[in-house]
């Protein structure tokens, strides 16, 4: 038994690595490929046309003669670029459309309810992990403003299902199963940033609503490992896991928290803004455009190349220019004469241009039907602002350095560093998208390595978290989820209604007698009704609460009687708590049991389902309030829980029950637009 | 309404800024008298004597001549140094069992307990606050073999208890005062090692049983508060909060893993044998020296100070020891030769002197009657061992450059960084000793700032949680409650027991019927038994339940009664549940309340407590299994439930007799000896 219980306990582990590589593998493809495909926009290697542009000049830096522009006239470059973009998000949109639609999209709402115990078929099959996998890099290289995170999080979160699949322990235990898929998450995050402890962090913070620690631990191995995969495929060949990395000389002086916090009130007005209209957004692409996805997608990567085209900024990968604006001036990072005080003014204008268009971009784009993350696009928004601040703070500092404000810095001396303005407005608007805290703080540290920026980074973190509570009160990832109505029980949030769960309950019941009724009319009510399960009582009348059958166990037990013999419609069912002859001492509840009149199976004319029956579901008292009932609910997690009075069945409640109390509450109290428009 | 909400609602961020700006104050006072402490053993500042070393020679480097040493002979200085050693702990010895004895040893494990709802009087009172804020920088500076950390923790609660103690939101619900204390912990971690996020995680993995997000995110702004008042004040002039900045110059090559996990399983192995020992130490400890705490203090600071003062590793602070360990040998960091090749074997004979001693120092230290912690003693263990092993490896690639092995290293340069070795020491000692993972990596990134090396980390942390897992079930601050039998339900576990709860329950139930009762019986039950509670049951007979009081509020009822006017003590006291009118259509439970046989108060003969009665009790079913009852205990936290079936009270079950249960459980399956030493 021992040697059994040991394989069990290690069959987890070999699955996690199993999984943890393949993310790992698919990760490095995935890059290699969207690094390709970014590059055939511009031009092509002459000596290999499969290699991207480091590859072709391995070595040589600023580009070299192997690789070659299509044509030596910019408009032919320029049409070019656009004609590529619009072709990667055609066929992008089509494979999603054809093959998997549920790879459109992030992912990152979905798979929250999916962790929560909601069931969505096909949302974590092969298939939709293939073509994420494949629309993915074409979505990125067609320069529409998405993200790969969120889609990472879901291939991952696809390929632990997947896999797990391959294990009977997991085919039959949706909870553990649910494990693993916390566990994809972490890793999906930290192949996606190169930041392992930020994905377990994140998968911690956003993801789950139930997160033990043995499933932190799970995590952390499963995010180990894919890292590790992905650092050992190196496919960058830079060596490096670090995205952005960068040494800041200066240390950060206590007047600038002033801008800190402009940055932060940035980063949570940011976030409120995009979840608005992006919503409206999508309520219209709801409305309007849902024949019209391909098109959509396509006309949209046409605008995006046609505007972005002439900002230096928005041409290249976000990626890109997230790392040229992180960079300090001093060291030989320059780019564009971002660094030369003679272009400030034209620099300001310049980023401010990037930052609204891409604001704009991001709230039409997000949400249309290829696979779309909106983490980085935030960052490089984030960052576009908060270099344009730094440049700010730059030259007010160098027009009245003599200022007591500035007394702190050394004279004569640089003493901003616009380059750390930009990180922090990354952290940010990532903050204010997501509502979360401390995943940014340590995907922001793992992503650049600027530990000592440590505080500012949670001082603007911590603002941007307080500016986006007072305005709404949750992430973009919540938020789509009221939006598209998922039952989802927000676990942030503490209620007080003031009622009775009896206020609540379904009191129309479809209860089962334990005796005496036909199989016909068990067969009847499983094909009327649609609940998951009912309630067993002794007889309608005194509606004594005997115990709870699942629908799907009920189905099984009639399908199972009825292969192995003729059953005539009319034979009796009964539903009659199994006999628990190892209940000790305790003689409480055994009444029922030992008035039992029959043995099991002994007429073919009486049907035994006792042991797919639950004896013992989880009943509660009418008056006990809602509020304890949802936290049963979230923490202890039944799918249903019977109402009982001194063993009198009067009402069955549900999550969804509460669910759309709370909503109704909710929207009483403060109307949302967004889920008023589509309600 | 809103304004009181919105107050209400900051009430919560005032008090916790309060709390931050103590603790970080505490912490920055404390290190300033620590230095000195320390310093002052060796020699004093001529020009001010309250000046330690360093502002003594204020920007000289390597000493100055306003510093003077005691003597000019070293055997005075090593007298002085053991006098000064011994007069530190019996101090600090005599200020806790004079003034606080709960000011001893690290208080992790009793917060551990008192976070998941465990009562301890005088545990977090101001007394304890002012004297382990006096006696840690004493003992510390005694050199005993203990850190700071447990003790930050637990100052850092206290302040948070203190302080909460003044706003009556929080005197009054010791729920919320929990959440309090909860941040309160992740500031204590984050100002012993400036690492703001690493004090949130450990809060999160390590300290609370119950963690939701508001806790995070309270933790979270307590952290940063603290560590920014800390920042601000700067206690060390160095105007860096990463302890031990390094820089790595080298990357890690993929042959090192080898190595890496070495060091994780010593770092497993570490951990069970010194817990091992230290609570046999501990029972020792229990059974023979209760008497002579102060003087086994004492004893322990001049056995220390003789043996440490010959091994230049031990001599010094375990601090900077670590910091010279950490150092790459690049870059002018050489600390008595410890990089020059040919001293190498001098230096391992060294080093392994220092690790066998310091992990006999920290088994017969941690746990006597100063405040001591174990989290720096034990990385400055790993940190000794790291580097051995740095050593040896840097040895081997130097004696065979050219092995295949070593295939991945640049010819004729250094490969092996000794330094990153005893970095990865000191993290796989941390994670032994204390069964935690990803704040161990966090933390000793925040205190390094070594991002490249996240990986080796991971691994490393990895390697040592599968090989503890292997040994015990749990670190040393699980393993101090369960020595000490202190009631915790241990939520890192699954456990199956395969029996209901009826098996557990308590039958010889004290009930109170809801009629009939004479004042004086009651208070008879009151005096005769300690229950926290009673409950209500319609008469003895029929046992119908009806609700539960809990002997706080009947005293209170009483009390109030009695202070009203004089009561006979036959009056009739009636348990009747509160008459709720808003209980919406259902007419369930409605019997009771309308049967009610008189108007409340209206006869001075009959007493009504129910306005103190709990009509809706948590409820379950004889034969629900223990484990789902288990479940509910630690996740929505009641004190106590009811079993109950069809109405009928057949027992009670407390987490104490589940604890009671599962202990014996456990030690039939496998007994520990630890426990087993004990009782």
């Amino acid at each position: 038994r021992k040697l059994w219980l040991s394989y069990d306990a290690g069959q987890a582990w070999i699955v996690i690595s199993l999984i943890g590589v393949c993310i790992g593998l698919n990760a490095s493809f995935l890059n290699i490929v969207t690094e390709w495909l970014s590059d055939i926009k511009l031009g092509h290697c002459s000596t290999a046309f499969y290699l991207n542009e480091n590859f072709c000049c391995w070595g040589a830096e600023d580009g070299c003669p192997e690789w070659k522009t299509w044509s030596t006239v910019w408009p032919v470059n320029y049409l070019l670029y656009i004609l590529f973009s619009i072709l990667f998000a055609y066929t992008s949109a089509i494979l999603v459309k054809s093959f998997a639609p549920y790879a459109a999209g992030s992912g990152i709402s979905e798979i929250k309810c999916i962790l929560a115990g909601f069931v969505m078929k096909g949302f974590l099959s092969g298939w939709t992990l293939l073509i994420k996998s494949i629309g993915l890099p074409l979505a990125i290289a067609s320069g529409l403003s998405v993200g790969k995170e969120g889609p990472s999080v879901h291939y991952a979160v696809c390929t632990g299902n997947v896999i797990s699949r391959f294990f009977e322990k997991y085919r039959k235990n949706a909870a553990k199963t649910r494990e693993i898929l916390s566990a994809c998450a972490a890793a999906g995050v930290a192949v996606a940033f190169g930041s392992p402890i930020g994905g377990v962090l994140f998968s911690l913070e956003e993801m789950s609503s139930n997160f033990p620690l043995k499933t932190m631990w799970r995590s952390y191995f499963c995010a180990l490992v894919a890292t590790a995969v992905l650092a050992a495929m190196n496919p960058f060949r830079t060596g490096q896991l670090v995205m952005f990395q960068v040494t800041y000389d200066r240390d950060w002086h206590f007047f600038e928290v002033v801008f800190f916090i402009i940055i932060g009130i940035f980063g949570g007005l940011y976030g409120e803004f995009v979840i608005k209209w992006n919503l409206r957004a999508q309520s219209f692409r709801k409305k309007y455009l849902k024949q019209w996805a391909i098109a959509e997608a396509t006309f949209l990567a046409g605008i995006t190349a046609v505007i972005c085209y002439s900002n230096m900024f928005l041409r290249i990968d976000m990626t890109e220019s997230m790392e040229i604006l992180f960079h300090e001036c001093e060291g030989g990072h320059d780019y564009n004469g971002l660094c030369e005080s003679s272009r400030r003014w034209h620099m300001v204008t310049s980023l401010t241009f990037a930052t609204v268009v891409r604001v704009f971009l991001v709230i039409i784009s997000y949400g249309c039907k290829v696979p779309a993350g909106i983490f980085v696009p935030s960052m490089a928004i984030g960052a576009s602002f908060g270099r344009t601040v730094g440049i700010l703070v730059q030259a007010l500092h160098e027009a009245v350095p003599n200022s007591r404000f500035f007394a702190s810095c050394e004279p004569d001396m640089p003493c901003i560093t616009p380059g750390t303005y930009a990180f922090l407005g990354a952290a940010a608007a990532l903050s204010g998208i997501m509502h979360i805290t401390v995943s940014v703080v340590v995907i922001m540290f793992e992503l650049t390595g600027a530990l000592t920026y440590i505080l500012p980074t949670m001082i603007v973190v911590g603002v941007t978290k307080a500016v986006s509570d007072r305005f709404g009160k949750a992430g973009i990832a919540d938020r789509m989820i009221w939006f598209n109505g998922f039952p989802f029980l927000d676990n942030k949030e503490d209620h007080s209604f003031g009622v009775p769960v009896s206020h609540v309950m379904n009191q129309e019941l479809t209860v089962l007698p334990s005796t005496g009724m036909a199989i016909r009319e068990v067969e009847t009510i499983l094909e009327s009704t649609e609940f998951q399960g009912f309630p067993i009582v002794q007889d309608r009348n005194s509606k004594l609460l005997i115990g709870y059958i699942n629908r799907t166990e009920l189905k099984y037990g009639i399908d199972r009687a009825k292969r192995e013999r003729t059953i005539p419609p009319t034979s009796r069912c009964y539903f009659l708590a199994p006999d628990q002859t190892q209940t000790p001492a305790s003689t409480v509840g055994m009444t029922i049991a030992s008035s039992r009149p029959f043995s099991s199976g002994s007429s073919s004319l009486s049907l035994d389902f006792a042991r797919y029956i639950d004896p013992t579901p989880l009943t509660v008292h009418p008056r006990l309030p809602l509020e304890t009932v949802m936290e049963i609910f979230k923490k202890v997690g039944p799918r249903v829980m019977l109402v009982e009075h001194r063993g009198k069945l009067s009402g069955v409640v549900t999550r969804k029950d509460v669910l759309k109390f709370q909503f109704k509450v909710e929207n009483r109290e403060n109307p949302r637009d967004d889920s008023a428009e589509v309600g």
